[in-house]
Formats: C-alpha cells, structure tokens, sequence
C-alpha cells in the first residue's frame, strides 16, 4: 500500500511517500480502505518528537480516517465489509497512523459512517470533535448555559462552538479578524468577539454581565487570570493545550469564586466514552448541525506539505486561513 | 447582652468585650443564647479588613456557634425553644457574627444539635466541618479511593481526615512532626507523612504507585507542581486557601492527565447543600466518627487573646500546637 511514513521524528520533511506491506489486522480490528484523513497538531508533535512516544518504525502519522471496511477481524461483532466507517485515535501511544491506503484499527475506535456524510467531513471533524465532545460532557455542559469559546475558528474551537449550539447552549466565540469571525458567526455562534479590536474581557462583561458559566480555552498560553475575571460562581474552564505553558494562577479569585478547571485529552478518554461521542457526532453529522471548517485537501503524496502548513498555523501563527487539513488518497 | 465587637477593622486589639442591646429577629430567624462558638482565620481576615466585607457597626466577628434556642421567629417551623442547635456562615457578607451571648440566625443555617453531642464540639467542626462536606462532595469522592490530605491536623484538614474515613476512603495525611503526626493517626488516616522528616512526593509515589484520586490542598501557598505529579489520572485536587498565592501552573502535566481543580468556600454553599452537610455530620458527631480537635477554650472576655492566638497559629505558624480556638460564654 502507498503510505506517508517516517524512520525517525524530525521535521515536516522526514516524511517519505513509498510503499508499505499491507497491515495483517488483529481478531480486534478492522482493515479500513481511506478515503479521507485529517492532520492535526499532535500528529505534528508526535512527528517532530516534541511530544514522545515510543514508535513503531516506520512510523505512520495521522490519528482520523474515514473509509471503507474491507476486511473484518475473527472477533469483531459490529462490522462488516463494504460498510463505510470514521476512526480517531491513532498513530499514538505506538499504534500506527491514519495516512496509508489502509489502515488496521481495533473496532472499539471505529465508528458508522452516516449516509450522506462525506468521508472527508467525518475525517475533519473526528479528532477535534470527539475532543471537543468530551470536554462539554466532562462539564456537564447543559442548555441555557453561557459559553466562551477562545479561539472558536479554530479545530477544537469550531467544534465546541457547533455542539455548544447544537446543545442549547448560549455561545460566545472569539475571531481574529472579520474573515474568522464571520465564519464563527456561520458555525452558529450568538455572538462573536473580535479580539484584534476589542478587549474580550470588556466585551464579555457586556454580554455575561454575571460571568460565563464555561470557558473553552485553546490557546497554547492559558489565560488564568483573564479566566477568573470572566468566569461566573462556579464557573468552570477546560483546558486542552498548552503542553509547555506555565501561567501564574491567581487562586484566591479562583477558590472564592468556587471555579474548577477540567483537563482534557481525546487520547485518555475509555472507548465508551469516545463511542458516545462518535454517536452524538453521527447524529449532527446527519442533520447538518455539525459540518468542519476545511482549510486545504492535500493528496497523499503531499503530505509533507501538509505537515509544513499545519505547523505554520498552529505552531508560528503564520498561514492565514483557517480550517482543517485534510489528506485524500490515490 | 455580652459581646465581643468591633467598631473599625484592625488588629485583634480593636475587639472591645461590652453589652450591646439584644438582637431583634426576623420572622425568618432563631434567637440562640450560645454555649460556644469558635474562631476560624477568615474571622482574622474580616476583623482586621484584609478580605474586605461590608461591616455593620459595631460588628461582631464570629462564624459558628452552638446553643439554646430562647426564641423562634413567626415564619419558622423547624425549631422550638429549648432546641439544641449549632449553626455557621455568620459573621459574613454583612451578618453579625456569633461572639455574644445571643445570636440571630436564619433558621436555614440552623441545625439540630444530636443528644449526648457536645455544644462545644459542634461549634468546633461547623464551618471547618461544611467546608470539608462541600469539597468531598463537589469532587464526588467515593470509598477506596486514595486521598491526601494536605495539613491533616489543621481545621479543615482534621475534619477531612475524619469524614474521608468515615466514607472509607483511603487516607494519607501529611503533618509536621511527631505530636501532630500521632493526632493524624488518631483521627484516622490509614498513613501520615511527616513532612519535616521526608519527601511528600516520594513517600507518595511508595503509597500511590499509580497516583492519588483526591488531593486537598490546604496551605496557603498551593503547589501546582507537586500535584500534577502526585495525582493519579484523572485526580481532583481541591483548593480552599491561598487568597493571594500566584503559583505558576503546569498547563501541560494537568490536562494531559486530565486532572481537574475544584475551588470551594463555605459561604458560597447553598443552605440545601449546608444542610446536607449538617445532617451527614450529624450522623458522624453522634457515632463518635467525628470529633475536633480543640486547642483551648477562651471565656468571652478574652476573644482579643483568641483572636491573637489564631493569627499566631495560622498568618504567622508561630504557635505550637493544634487544634480549633473555642470561646465560651457566661
């Protein structure tokens, strides 16, 4: 099979493009014909070796994939061939990844596919989706609550943004520039702020004059102090990113006004968790409720061309644009 | 009526000890002539002005008491004359507090006193008691788990020691020095560290090889660092002091464990919540599962000597020693 693979972590172009063995699956696992897979940042990480793990080599990157089913281990029950299915969840903690014309995964990760979903879509949404899915339910996240999504055009952020909203929930995004804050507006926010051209703390206040009851947070420097500011009585905060970030904390208006803060990581969550998610998912899938927003799809031999402009958006802050980035196969 | 008041914040020397005219209940309230009540830092705080309150003048610091009810207000159907009750979040946010001989409360933060329970001992563990009741219950602690108790033999460390037993819940406390030490082991923690003698952390990794499910801060100074790699995945760590700490905070260690950070603080809890915990309490007073420790008992008249000694133990931990300051009347 075609495959973008590496021998060792380094940057974007240690990947190399060639021909692997074909995955023999387990009696756990499923073998998936991709059609659509998605990059995101900790496969980037996980590639450069910033975030270690112990690697199969070659190692294959990418944690979503979207397909066909084309061969179905001896003990898995939910599956057969021919269906049409989305995963998350790999290429970590050893397993092998997602940017290959197959793709061995153990059925627990493995989800339907909808009719009338698009395998690239399903692929987009599957990592930052189930993320952002666990982190509303690890909350408790419920109708007529405000939530402060910081970054809201991004992949986390225009997920959270689209089940807050699916959820009932009263949602607050922040955009930089007009280009992302229309787009938050079209993902169904209520209210979107510009923090190129306002102070979000100023602007917040305005509108949850008694504090938001939850703070979505993305960004690679957590703001606590900004946090205790906006947060309403119990209030609480997730926290998602920020691998090396080490803010102050100011716990006094923490604790006084009974916050909590939540961390969360799709790669820790148990399989019936990440399933009830994919279920949820599926169903806004569906209906159009929840829908990504694209940035570029690479075919497979361009993969370190994928990489490079993933980590100028997440890591340098440099490629304007947004959207999810997507890999399609040969 | 004798009370201990104030009539500008200041040093523990601005409380005068004189009669002020008994109080006028609402028909929401219970007239309780006190048998003891007890002195708690945040009393400390709102005396002297550093957690800035609106302060009726005089003002009579004090937040738990125990006693006689003498008379009930029209709208009240729990109480009777002649109940023995206890109560706590007086002294705050504009009530007066507890240090006179008779006390208006509002009969929603009154609780029955159990026979053969002694005034002194409920008004010991009120607030100290609701406050460790609030912190197990918003982080849902169940029996097995393993929880470390930071400063076990202080207030609210003793009273969580205790109730975290009595839920059957594993209890490692930490304490300086052989006298606080064996009262830890009396209070009923399975293991005490002796933090002058050795490493919490590393006495923690041979306890918890996998990590501790609950950590309750207690110190003034939360340190982040040691409990992002004390806490099992997914571990609660409560905070509860520390008005101006400023710690820097691992972002990266936390949520890649998916850990979470609970604030609480007793005058924030709803009276159905405080109810809950007087009742449980209740329940562990009369079965002998609960019991305070108590440092001294002071008349009335010496509330500036009670007041001095409290700073003394917990602004300067320039006293010896252990245990709740009581005052009782004449």
């Amino acid at each position: 099979m075609k495959a973008a693979f590496i021998q060792h972590t380094g940057p974007p172009d240690v990947i190399q493009i060639g021909d692997l063995p074909d995955p023999q699956i387990s009696p756990e696992q499923v073998l998936i014909r991709s059609e659509a897979a998605a990059v995101n940042p900790i496969d980037t990480y996980v590639r450069r070796g910033t975030v270690a793990m112990d690697l199969p080599t070659p190692f294959i990157p990418g944690s979503d994939v979207a397909g066909t089913v084309v061969q179905v281990g001896s003990n898995v029950t939910g599956f057969r061939t021919g269906d049409r299915v989305w995963a998350t969840n790999q290429g970590l903690l050893g397993r092998q990844g997602t940017l290959s014309q197959l793709v061995a995964v153990d059925a627990k990760w493995v989800y339907e596919l909808p009719d009338g979903v698009e395998a690239a879509d399903a692929a987009a949404c599957a990592l930052t989706g189930v993320t952002a899915h666990l982190g509303l339910t690890r909350v408790g996240a419920k109708a007529n609550e405000t939530i402060l999504v910081i970054g809201a055009s991004g992949g986390v952020g225009s997920m959270v943004v689209q089940m807050a909203n699916a959820l009932g929930l009263k949602v607050i995004g922040t955009a930089g520039g007009p280009e992302k804050r229309d787009a938050v507006i079209k993902l169904g926010a209520d209210e979107v702020i510009d923090y190129l051209n306002s102070s979000i703390l100023d602007q917040i206040q305005q509108l949850a004059p008694e504090g938001i009851e939850i703070l979505w947070e993305t960004r690679r420097e957590p703001d606590f102090e900004f946090a205790v500011q906006a947060l309403a009585h119990r209030g609480r905060m997730i926290l998602m990113a920020g691998r090396d970030a080490r803010p102050e904390f100011p716990v006094g208006p923490f604790y006084v006004n009974e916050c909590s803060l939540h961390g969360v990581v799709m790669f820790k969550a148990t399989a019936d968790e990440m399933r009830q998610a994919a279920d949820d998912m599926n169903g806004w899938l569906s209906s159009g409720q929840l829908k990504p927003l694209v940035r570029k799809s690479f075919p497979l031999d361009q993969a370190v061309a994928a990489h490079q402009l993933q980590e100028k958006a997440t890591l340098e802050g440099t490629a304007a644009g947004m959207g999810k980035i997507l890999i399609h196969f040969p």
